[in-house]
This record gives structure tokens, sequence and C-alpha cells, in this order.
């Protein structure tokens, strides 16, 4: 990945790393070592200690507790990679020596069958995580080494790989399968990176390529084992193949379907390999299913996952808003594949993508306090309709402590330390620097054997003012800025170098990005403005949930309107699309934002006698109030309170 | 119930009595005796079979399969009350013959039980519906009595509740319980109304109070049974009391939470007694009960029960119309319930509402061959989204041959065939005549102990045109006809007696009623015009799913819109709410109707690019196409085929 080194300086941006570091990822260690009085037991490091003799006990939490521990250490990596930080990593070590000190001989490594059922490696594949837990451990075990140097965890992942490369393959005697939770596949890509050890390349390969080929693995699994389940309620005729993305061989997928997050750990790697081996076939898979997953499945704010069943997809242009899925865990498995198609070729969409996840989805599931997280990032919300209401009770009206199932909590934790990996990639032989995210920080890289350090300094999401400065150690050198453009972006975007105004039309624009060839001196700075406008948003018609309606827009920002500004009833409010929005500065929650406020009008309660259900419509008696609407970026919602919150709301239809 | 007798004689509605017959009845005993290939076994009367000695074998179907022969002899009954039918007695007695003879000899009688678990009577009456059942072949055995004179079940059935009375009830020694499943109550009402024994009435009062009370008997129950649950895949900390309305005493409950059609068989047994036994306390809940029901949780088309979790009632204005619920059992129920509340003072509400759930949800949910039936009447249909997002699962795009639990197709056809005891009451001691429905019909009942014959004809729902002839034996009688204006009605409705029109102004009007008091002689004519127009319908602001919506009545009748006569997406339509909605006469699937059309509004899908989910409002880009929408009546959606149906259907709202 060149020698490219971010480190993040930004005004918007590292307040929440330094959440993550100093509060999230400690607080987390609490909760991983039930340190924390009155919270679910979570039991994870218990769990190694049991694995590794230190303690005698049983199994405690879910089949994949160990990837949160794995999480962990990811995230705690790649804050060691931001900044050292002494204490953090002596926790880190003592938590990687019992891991590696659970692992078995052999290198296998998962404590659920080491302590529960250690006659059953590998027998259910399909519910029980085990490959999915190995590929959060190397994960772990990279980014600790690429952070620290330190081996340890990364040796113990390689033996471990090798381990799994031994026991699965096509070759004779060897498992023919594959994992029920693609995880593995991404993980064994980034093992290869740091080792160069193809093996774990072509291993990612196997497990990409088995996946649902016929005979099918997963029903032959599930028939050997006596059609069990190791979820007990999960009663079946047979198995959801394509809950597993294992229906059919990925290369013949055409949308995206089953368990998002699954879908998204397996498009990355999908990526990965159609990069690095240079496959166009699976490199077509990964276009159309990106095409089907953000043209036809996303949600406006970056989520994915249109229903609570399965955390899966439905079809296209089915996005309700009330009973949304919309899964943490899946906006940033959609982050890691917008990523990796920036990698295969830079095009805005893919980066456009990314930031809305992030400065919606991501930083919207984690309360201001990084102690709260949402699981479920909703899209609309009526308290009473989410709690009394089965139906839209998976939506929780205010983020939650903790979780059973812990997942995102440490998802979110370790993107937010690895952002910088996000903003820029290198094409080394075309001598061209890809700025994709306007965040704030100082890039360290090499072109044509020249390092090179750009300090960014960026006003974003609030304004898309954007100052690169070059630092050179030498003379000058010779390469392309590539900018991206976002397409949020209202007006011709201006550039100046060392303040003179550059003509747009003199500059080429490729795949949305702006390209400024020149030698650059030490000390030359470009200036970058994206006018940003706050707009009203429709959705494609065939979007059923949405017509009729509107959302707003600022640059990346997705709005929403709560209660908390408005009142209750927003779904009354019909919103004049021909009035002006209005922008203001102002404190959301000890957030200083952007509000936005709207002219609307809204259905009169108080003309409607309580003892009447319905009636006919009648314009003397149906009175619509004027009112003024505030809409605050979403990703600030529920910080004061439990209340009403919609991002889309009823547009007046008539012009 | 005074001697009324009504043989139904109406152009709309004595082909559905036909229908129900001579295909329903002889269809369904086909189903109950396993004799159509290919469906679904019931094995209903195979386990009466079983439980009588006559086979051996296991019992097959629901623990409440019983229950579905219950209601077809009770069909049977009121088939034969409307038109002796020889075939169809010798069918019915010789189901009875077999019911009775699986009779244990101390009067208990479930099939169920008998074969499965001996032993286990009355120890799990929260889930397994053992008194329901009861309820149900009660209920048959009364009808089939009035219908035919023949006490074979009705003796077999007081036998049974005698046994029942001396097995439940507040006394040393007796449980002091109640069902699941609310049923039994309203049956031992009915069996003391035909036999006269107070010992009926007071167990249903016993069943009604002891509900709810503290200790609270399924608490105890459940935990004297291991806190297991018959329904394996039901685990849940506690049972949940409000889904069986035994969270608190019925004459305590504010809102009608639950289980829709417990609860509706609940409230009619309340108001069962609370006018039988002068209740002021009961009937107050019940008034409370029914105002929360019809003027805060009830569908536009008299459908109830706003999730499917639990086929459930959620709470004030939650009216989803995609993940509507709306059981065909619970609109029947809702139809007793205002039946009964009418009983205890007719008020039109409450003939407005059993107008509204009959002429919708009732009829809609049986297709036009009578064979297929919905059990969820559908609001909204995407069937796309019907088949592929499990949250609208239940939500079936067509209607279904058969049920594996199959209430409401016995259901449908019991009360279509006493259809007759819903259009009218009659208040002896004050003379007067009450018409609730306008449903073509010869009634003969006794006034001051003169026999009278009414003769109504009627063409509705088509139009409000009914014309009343009185057949008098003898010399003039004085009596009051008391004529509901529906709250439907466009304008002041026109009586004319004998061709002499009568100034509203001079007639009494009370609760909805105008009554014509005089001396009516043989042969006196009274025509009355309800003025009928199609109208846009809005709902309540505080309902969020139809704010800015609007559906269209004309009369009785809900309409909808179908993909048939509009093409796919409904919801890119914008109904123009200031045109004029046009009536038309015409053919609807082999049905005469009046059909509606109006000018709307669609976005238009050609101006978007395929690869665009999202983008900015903007007015030149945006274009609408001028449509023609044509709504046809509700009840007749889905005869032309699958599609999308709408009943909502967004409104502009500038004006």
């Amino acid at each position: 990945m060149n020698n490219l080194y971010v480190q993040l300086k930004s005004r918007f941006w590292s307040p929440y790393q330094d959440l993550v570091r100093e509060t999230v990822l400690p607080y987390q260690l609490d909760i991983l070592s039930d340190n924390i009085p009155g919270s679910e037991p979570s039991g994870a490091i218990r769990n190694f200690r049991i694995a590794a003799g230190l303690e005698k006990g049983n199994f405690t939490g879910m089949v994949f507790q160990d990837s949160d521990v794995a999480k962990w250490i990811e995230a705690v990596g790649h804050a060691l990679r931001q900044k050292r930080d002494p204490d953090l990593e002596v926790m880190a070590d003592k938590v990687i020596d019992l891991v590696v000190a659970a692992q078995r001989p052999d290198g296998y490594l998962n404590t659920y069958f080491t302590i529960q059922e250690p006659g059953n490696r590998w027998t259910n594949l399909m519910d029980c995580h085990e490959l999915y837990c190995a590929g959060h451990m190397i994960e772990a075990g990279v980014a600790y080494f690429l952070a620290t140097g330190k081996r340890k965890l990364l040796d113990a992942m390689c033996k471990f790989a090798d381990y799994i490369a031994d026991t699965f393959g096509s070759g004779e005697g060897k498992i023919h399968g594959y994992d029920g939770h693609q995880e593995i596949e991404l993980a064994l890509v980034k093992l290869y990176i740091v080792t160069k050890n193809t093996k774990y390349l072509d291993l990612a390969k196997y497990f990409i390529d088995a996946r649902g080929t016929d005979p099918n693995f997963l029903r032959q699994e599930w028939e050997s084992r006596g059609r069990s389940s190791f979820w007990g309620w999960y009663k079946q005729e047979e198995p959801d193949f394509a809950y597993h993305q294992a229906h059919k061989p990925v290369r013949d997928q055409q949308v995206a379907v089953g368990h998002a997050v699954r879908a998204m750990y397996m498009y990355t790697a999908m990526a990965d390999i159609a990069q690095l081996t240079c496959d166009q076939d699976l490199k077509a898979a990964c276009e159309r299913l990106w095409n089907n997953v953000t043209k036809r499945q996303m949600y406006i704010t970056g989520g994915i996952g249109s229903t609570s069943h399965g955390e899966a997809f439905t079809f296209d242009y089915d996005l309700p808003n009330e009973t949304a899925y919309a899964e943490t865990c899946a906006s940033i498995g959609l982050i890691f594949f917008a990523n990796r198609m920036i990698r295969i070729s830079p095009r805005r969409e893919y980066a456009d993508v990314m930031e809305r996840a992030l400065y919606n989805v991501v930083i919207g599931s984690m309360a201001l306090d990084g102690k709260h997280y949402c699981y479920v990032n909703p899209l609309a919300l009526w308290p009473p309709a989410n709690i009394q209401n089965p139906d839209r009770k998976h939506v929780k009206p205010v983020r939650q402590a903790w979780f059973g199932c812990a997942c995102c909590p440490p998802n979110v934790a370790r993107l937010m330390m690895s952002l910088g990996d996000y903003i820029y990639t290198i094409d080394e032989e075309k001598g061209k620097v890809y700025v994709h995210l306007y965040i704030g920080s100082e890039a360290s890289f090499s072109v044509g054997g020249r390092k090179i350090v750009l300090i960014q300094d960026s006003e974003m999401p609030w304004q898309g003012r954007v100052k690169f400065r070059v630092a050179l150690g030498e003379g000058p050198v010779n390469f392309s800025l590539a900018l991206r453009i976002p397409s949020w972006c209202a007006d011709t975007p201006s550039v100046r170098v060392n303040g003179n105004l550059l003509s747009i039309a003199s500059v080429t624009t490729k795949d949305g990005y702006i390209e400024i060839e020149r030698t650059w001196t030490d000390g030359d700075v470009l200036e970058l403005d994206l006018p940003m406008r706050a707009s009203f948003i429709v959705s494609h018609p065939q979007v059923r949930a949405t017509n009729g309606m509107v959302a707003i827009e600022r640059g990346p920002i997705v709005y929403c309107v709560e209660e908390a500004d408005n009142g209750a009833n927003l779904a009354a409010i019909a919103i004049d699309t021909h009035a002006q929005l209005r922008e203001q500065r102002c404190d959301v929650a000890g957030v200083q934002a952007v509000v936005i406020d709207v002219d609307a009008t809204r259905r009169d309660d108080s003309a409607w006698p309580s003892d009447v259900l319905y009636r006919p419509l009648n314009a003397e008696t149906e009175s619509e109030l004027s009112s003024q609407i505030r809409a605050i970026p979403y990703f600030l919602w529920g910080n004061r309170g439990s209340g009403e919150m919609a991002v889309w709301l009823r547009s007046q239809t008539c012009r």
C-alpha cells in the first residue's frame, strides 16, 4: 500500500479519535472484562482466560464473542498508529498475551469450541462463526503489528491461518467449505499484504470461489449434522442460503441479498481479490453488486438493510423508513467495500458513498458521550410506536448502553481510529495522489522515490473550503494531485495554487476528480473551495416509501427534524419546497453545527374533534397552520432526549 | 330477541348467501373431511371420529381444530333458518351425530385433549382453547336448534355447559379461572337466551368478572405447569397478559389491547351482560372500549389489529398501512360487538361501524368464487414487497385457498348466513322498530301483540334508495319506524309515506335515527332516499401513516386503486382533491359496481436516470404527468390478478 502514513489533524474528526482513545477503548475493555457493574456481562475476556486454562467455567455470550476482543485489539492497533500511548499499549499487550495463551498447539483459536465443544471444530460453519472470529483476530494481529512492530499476535495468526489453509481448500481430505459469516476472506488479504505470503491470498480466493457452488456446502453440512441449527428458534424447511450469500457462485450474483454485513464483508474481499489478481470477471461482479447496493438498496443516510428479519437486504427500491434496519456494521462494511472499489479504480461515486455512510450513519450511531450506540440507525422515530408496536421495536428511540450482540461499538471504534486510511490513495506508477475525503490530516508518502508530506486543512463538513500545503525535504517534485469533486458540490469549485485562481476548464477532470499536475515546490499551497448549499433531495420514483417526500442535505450531511425543535407529529408537516432553506450556525447538544430552517404548513389537530377518526375532506375545516421547521444534522439526532425524528418529510406537491 | 324473523331478499346480499349455501358450505365440509386432494389436511372431522372411537390415530391440526367444525355447523344452522335444505340438513345431522359421539360421559368435549392428553384437561387454559372450542360448539347447538328445532346438539351442549359450571367458578374446589381465548362467554349468553337457564348467564358473568383480577389466574396456571408454553417457540420471561386482555379486570380496561379477536369476543360478551343485567359499570367499560377501538384504532375499512405480532392492537392512532393485520375474524367480532351495543342503546355510530366492516373487510375477505379467503385484509399491497420483505409477508397479495389455522373462512360463512339478525331490532315496550342496515329482506315480528311483516327493498350499496312495505294481516297498527341516517349520508335524506314527502324537520331524530311514528295500514309504503356521493376522506392528523393522504368513500363503500386499472407504482400518484370525483357504473371482475375516476398527477419515472437513487429537487427535471386514476370498491380488490393496491393515496397538498 505504498508507504503512505496519515495522521489525522482535524477539528471535526480528531475529537472523535480522542473520544475513542480516551473514553471508548478503556470503557470497552472494562465491558469486555466485566468490570462495569450493572451492564450485561460480556464474558469475552473471561472466555479467553478459561480457554487458556487460567480460570474454570463455562463460555459466556454469543458464539462469536471472541470477535469483540479482536475488534478491540484492532482498534487499539489503529489508535497506536495514530499516537503512541504506553498505557493503552500495556493493556493491549496483556490482552494479546491472553489471546495467544488460549490458542491450541495446532494453531486453532476459538474460545467457544475450546470451552464448550472441543470435539466439534468445523462442524457447523454455517451458524458458528469460527472463521469469522479467526478473520477478526487476523485483522487485529495485522493492525497491531503495523502500529507497534510487535509480531506476537501476527505470528500466532499466521500459525492459525496456516492451520486453516491445511484444513480448507479443494485438495483431497480438506473441507470444501467456507464460513456462514464472511470475514476471513478480507482478513486473509490483509495478512497476505503484510506477510507477502501468497498462500493467504490463495486461501481467500478459495473461500470466495467456493461459495455458492454446487453441491452447496452449507446444505451438505446441514444435512450431515441432521438438519439441526445452532440457533434453537431457527426452524426452517431448509437453510436460507441467500442469507449467507451462498445461493449461487459469487460471480453469478446479480443483486445484493441476505444479511447486509455478510454481504459487505464478502464484496470487500471480492474487490480486494479482483484488484490484486486483476480478475476482470470478479471486478465486473463487484461493480454490478456495488451498483445494486448504492443505486437501488441504500438509504439516503448510507444505511443498508431494509428489514430486521435477517438484518438483510430485501429488493430494489424497497426502502421503508419506519421499519428500516440500517445496521451500523453494515454501513461500516459499505465503507470497506467503497475503499476497495477505489483501489480498483478511483471514481467519485465510491468516495461519495463512503462519505455519506461516514458522516451520517457511522458518526450518528455513537452518542456524543462515546458510551451509547445504535445498532439500528433509524430513518424515522415515533417513540410510542418504537416501544408499543412490535413491527418497530427493533428501532430503539434512544441509543443503547451496550448490546448482548455487541458487534457495532467496537466496529465503530476501529473505523474511527483507522480513518486516515480512507483519505488518500497513491498511484505511484502514474505519479498521482488521489484525495478522496477532505479531512484535516498530515500525510506522508513517496512518489517516484521522493518523500512528500501533504498537510490538509479542511472546514468540512460545515464548509467546503480545503487547503493543502506541500512540504518537501528537498527540491521540487512533479506529481498530480487528483481532487475529488463530490457530487453534492453545488457549483463549479474553485482551485487556487499559491493564491492564483486556476481555470477549471484548463484542468483535467476524470471520473469526478480534477487533476492538478505540476511541479510542486516546498511550501506550495493549494486551496480548494467546494461550494456547499443546503438543498431538498428527492428519491427515485420507484422508491414507494418516499414518493412525495423530501429530505435535506448540505454537503455530505443529511438532515433530520426532531420533536425537540418542532414538537410532536412530524408527519403532519408539509414542507414548502419553494421557500428558501435558511442556514445558520448554532449549538445542537453542545456541537456547533449548521442548522436549517424551512417554511412549512402543518395539519391542525386542534380543529379536529377528538371522537372522529375519519371525515370528508373539507377545505373550510381542514386548516393548515403555517410553521417554521428546523432541521439538524442527522448524526446529532437523539442527543436531546427521546422524541419523534424523521429524515424524510412530506412536501407540498403542487407547483 | 322478540319473535323477529328476517329472511334476506337482497339483490346484493342474497347471491352471497347463495354462494355460501351452494358452494362454500359443501366445500368447507369437504375440507374439514379431508376430501379435497392437494389441500392442507384439516383432520377436523377425523379428530372427532378418533375421539368417538370410530377410528384410530393421532390428532391433526391446531389445538382449536374443533372450532372449525363448530363454526360450520353454526353456519349450516343459520343457512337452514334462511331456507330449508334437506341435503345440507342431512350432512349437518351426520356431523352432529359424530360430535355428540365424541362427547365424554361427563359432558366434556374436546378432541385434542381426548385423543392426545386425556389426563390434562384444564391444565393449560392460557394456550389450549378448551373453553373457546366449547363456546363455538355451544353457538352451533343454539343456531341449529333455532333453525331446525332439533335438540340433540343443544342438549349435549347444555350437558357440557353444566359440567363447565361445576368445574369453574368462585366456589371452593372449583377452578377460579378462565380461557386464554374468550368465546365461551358470549356463547353462554346465547345458551341462556335460548334455554332461559340463568346458570349460563351467571357463568358467563363469572368468566368476565374473574378475568384479570389479582392474583392473576393465567400467571398462577403458568407457574404451576413450570412456566412452559404449549407453543414451543413461545419464549417469554412471563406471559403477555395483555395479549389475553387479562392484564387487569375488564371494568378497569381503558384502551383496547392485545389479540384483536379475543378482545372483540370479550367486549361482545361484556355488552351482552351489561344489557341483560343492566350493569351500568360494565356498560361504561363497553362504551369506553368501543370508543377506543373505533375512534383510535380502526382502519377505514373496518379492519382492526395494527400488527401481525400477536394479531393485535398497538396503541392510539397507530394505523400503518403496509404492515396492517386487520384480520377478518376481528372485523367479524367488531360486528358482533356493534350489534350488542345497539341492543344496549341504538346509536347510529354502532351501525355505521357494523356497515363499514361488513361492506369492506368482510365481503372483501372472500374471493368472488367463495373458495379463496383473506386472513389479513390489506390496506396497501406491493406484491414484490409482500413476497420478499419479511416485514410484509403476512399480507398476502392474493387470497389463499385455505389455511393451516382456518378460523376466518367459516366465520365469514356463519356471519353471511345470519346477516338477517343485524338489520332490525325491536323495542316492544316503546313500540319502535329500528332499521340499522338497509338490506333487502322480509322481516316478521310483533309489536303490541300484532304480527307485522316489513318488506324492505334496497338499492344499497350502490344507491341510497330504500323502500319499505308494511304488510298487516288485519287492520291498522301504530308503531314507530326508526330509520338510521348513516353518517355517510351526503345531504338531507328524503322520506315519503305513500308518495307524500315528509318534512324532515317535522320528524323526531334521535341518536342518528329518524322516527316515523304513525298508524300503519296494510300496504303502506315508506320510501327513504339517502343521498350518496363519492367523497375524499382524510384521517385524524394524529394518524401518522395517512397524513397528507386521502381515501375515497361512497356510501358505505371504501374505495381502493389497483395496478390493474392504473399501472404499477401507486405511490407515485398524487390526487387532485379539487377535481371532481366522477362516478360511473361499470363491470369489475364480473360485478356491476360504481367505479370512480379522479384526476391526479404522477411522478415520471422515465425522466429519472436509472443509476440515480437520490438527487436534488429541481422543478425542471421533476416532471409530473397528468393522469386519470380509477378507484374500485375495496371489497373487489384482487379479483383481477395480483398487483399493487392502495386504499390511501397521496393528495396534492396545496390549495
